[in-house]
């Protein structure tokens, strides 16, 4: 069985406070069900709301936060499924069925919320920068492997992604360990992930 | 052999916007040299550079687009090694020791460049949200797993990027497949990958 899982707010909120978050959310789906996504702003929220923009920049920080809070919100059934639903989404099933039916569930999730989503990310539009160069060189790179089965466009973006910042940061700043240590442990976490995926390296990375 | 990468700027420059762009990078690079990267403002850069605020915004249109900017300008020593180093992190070596060679280059470069990195990501802090959501569940369904070798912290990181949002949405736009067909490459993608990582799921993903 899994260990029980502990996600919502990461403290518990004052009840003011989820009135307020309640009511901002209510309202920006009243936004977007009028108009584009473009046309949500603090500024209208704000306003439409009537909670002030003071409340809305704490709460949000940024345009983007306001759509980070509404996926966050939108996510909450696909939770529900995961913590009590039927396998192999709910639990009950090998952990791997349980694996590939997530990947399966949060593809569909992202699909239909896809403008939420875009928002989310705000100025980083992907599509908008040429793709990293890691993700052109991994991809000529899978291409000489010759895999059988492999999607190789799509393989190449998710191990690039596995190499992005955001990951590597949020990873550097584990306090524990120092950098020579933390790098190690990158370089062998990528080169466990690479073998696995490619097969065996046949010299030590140099 | 590889086939030959074209990176650099997506259209070739005009000569007096590529000079704006060397000048507001060395002004950057100079303004960071005095300073923490805090400091490091549109404003600050427009008044050093003497070059005005428009040509600072249609350039980097954001304070993070300014980092990202000296971030990609400073993986240009790496790209030199992949198209012209020694092997393995260059040309000769088998794909998958190019690979592995790869990841742990980049590793150690953004190691080396955390604090243009973190700037670069602007709003979204790596570390300021709770992990997602995907991170939690994919580390527990790992930890049942028991990969020998794996770290299964990483592991869970690695893979919960690949279903991240910037990832999936840069594939949404792919203009010549109807949502439905994605979806379905995706979940197979995905499946691909969890497989070869983890072994083989026993039932068809519900």
């Amino acid at each position: 069985m899994s260990t029980p899982l502990t996600w919502g707010a990461p403290h518990p909120e004052r009840a003011d406070a989820a009135r307020n978050r309640q009511r901002l959310l209510a309202t920006a789906r009243e936004l977007l069900a009028e108009d584009r996504p473009g046309c949500l702003t603090m500024d209208r929220l704000a306003e439409r709301s009537g909670l002030g923009k003071g409340t809305v920049f704490r709460r949000f920080g940024t345009r983007a936060g306001i759509f980070q809070a509404l996926l966050d919100d939108n996510e909450r059934a696909l939770q529900q499924e995961i913590l009590s639903g039927p396998p192999p989404l709910g639990p009950g099933a090998p952990p791997v069925d349980r694996l590939v039916a997530y990947g399966s569930a949060r593809i569909r999730f992202l699909a239909e919320n896809q403008d939420i989503a875009r928002a989310a990310v705000g100025g980083r539009q992907p599509g908008g920068r040429r793709p990293p160069m890691s993700q052109i060189h991994i991809r000529v790179l899978l291409r000489e492997l010759d895999l059988p089965g492999a999607d190789v466009d799509l393989l190449a973006g998710q191990l690039t992604s596995a190499l992005e910042g955001p990951l590597l940061l949020q990873l550097f700043d584990t306090p524990e360990l120092d950098r020579p240590a933390l790098t190690a442990s990158f370089d062998a976490g990528w080169r466990y992930l690479v073998e696995r995926v490619c097969g065996p390296a046949s010299t030590p990375a140099g």
